[in-house]
């Protein structure tokens, strides 16, 4: 590592907004409407951390980021579909994220499913074309792996356990149950995304990156429910105070904000030994620390 | 060919829904409720005509039906996908669907948003997973080709189209444009999928079957609005008269119901010569016939 960490992260996000803008339909193009609510939803916002991930992981596995960047977008483009509609009036009936009104808000509720509906189908489309220095085999295993994570037994199935779940009574296991699915599949994914556009890897180096981002991901969710119920609204570009209004179980509302504190930085820890295979690598680790001391 | 198109089909349909039906999440694995309803979306019922399409173009282009049956079954699940979304009260709001409450109505319409995105995800998935006798760059081609046909600038950019066009006067051209992109495009799909799994072809007999495909699926839509103005609810299996209730363009609205079943013919004959490269086929032309012909 030649650079510091913000000017890594300064030039992939600069990357990734850059190759999101390019895979993304002109506005000009009909249906123009479409066109323009789906690029309302994804550009302009996002703390872009799934793609920050995939490039991470592909450095850790010696890889190029111009061969991440396909993967890099495509995760980014389902988190953004995922957004748009769980969002929506019949899911969380939100009307403010990354600090501007919602899809359905700014555009109409119609819309906004098209909007997901379309940048799911973007995210395979892209995922799909030829990605130079990855063989056909291997891409196929991405799509895979993207489109598990993202269906009924990844994120898709954990929206589904979160809606069964408001008013319920959850144990510390089921909510983590949930979790592990509803953002911890598509970080997995995001991390394991990159590492396959690199070098092939041990069966320990492969399963240190899971674990890590396995870690992360619940992490993240923890860090998530804290910021919620200690953050304001201006702070997060996303209403705060949600989880408690709508009376979602937490780990803040099942284990107090102290112990969830507590949990998010045994499972940083957690998430920093699975890495002990790698040694010439810390993007992942400095993307750790962010992720889990973020304030917003 | 040695058996009639009766018994060729229905072994086809068979082998469909016995595909489906493995594809298809395990009703007793979680989210039970989201696994549950999406076989209810997709399963006991349905003409499977993009499937047999497919099937009937692997044909035309020598292949084992073998091959074909995971594309026959993700163009069958993005199709099943567009209806639960196209159904939702954001959409066309409709209760009925193949002869049973739709999908938000038998369980919620947050259930029936995450059916959709799941069946979406499960269609990638299917056709990310190695297919013997189909090497993985030809795979990758497909997945590209679904992946196209079924977003912004294929289905669900038509069904954007169709919302803009509620109420509207549109011409026979836009209504036609929005027809190739909302029905248009699966359809197209489910044939040059069915031919990517067969023995490479000549630019003229690829033409010829994605002409074939274009014409059909326009003579499909011009059917299907007839029918929603002249058959009755029973027989379709959903609300009949919606598109004069609606305030929908149709070709019976903009063209009348004679001139309508015209086009139909018309269209019909111009599938038919498109697939004058294949004299060893017939598979293709019974197809467009019954799709014609069809009374539901």
């Amino acid at each position: 590592m030649t650079t510091d960490f913000s000017s890594w992260s300064n030039e992939l996000l600069i990357r990734t907004e850059s190759a999101l803008e390019h895979y993304l339909p002109n506005a000009g193009n009909a249906p123009v409407r479409l066109h323009a609510a789906m690029r309302y939803a994804v550009l302009g916002g996002g703390k872009r951390i799934r793609p920050l991930l995939a490039y991470a992981a592909g450095e850790a596995c010696e890889t190029d980021p111009a061969r991440v960047t396909a993967a890099a977008c495509a995760v980014e483009l389902i988190h953004a579909y995922s957004l748009v509609h769980d969002d929506m009036p019949c899911m969380d009936n939100d009307v403010l994220r990354r600090g501007k009104p919602t899809c359905h808000i700014e555009f109409d509720v119609a819309t906004a499913l098209l909007v997901g509906d379309s940048l799911q189908s973007l995210a395979f489309e892209i995922l799909s074309a030829r990605i130079e220095g990855i063989d056909a085999a291997q891409q196929l295993n991405m799509i895979k792996l993207l489109a598990t994570a993202s269906g009924s037994h990844g994120m898709a199935g954990g929206q589904a356990i979160d809606l069964d779940s408001v008013g319920a009574s959850l144990t510390l296991p089921e909510l983590e149950f949930m979790h592990i699915h509803k953002t911890g599949a598509l970080i997995r994914a995001a991390v394991m995304l990159g590492a396959n556009c690199g070098n092939s890897r041990t069966e320990a180096e492969l399963s240190g990156l899971d674990h890590y981002a396995k870690c992360l991901g619940l992490a993240f969710q923890v860090v998530d429910d804290i910021l919620d119920a200690s953050a304001s609204t201006n702070d997060l570009g996303k209403t705060a105070g949600k989880d408690a209004e709508q009376n979602k179980p937490t780990y803040v509302s099942l284990m107090g904000i102290a112990d969830a504190r507590l949990l998010a930085r045994s499972l940083h820890e957690e998430a920093m030994t699975a890495l002990d295979p790698y040694t010439h690598n810390l993007r992942l680790r400095q993307l750790a620390d962010i992720i889990v001391q973020r304030t917003c």
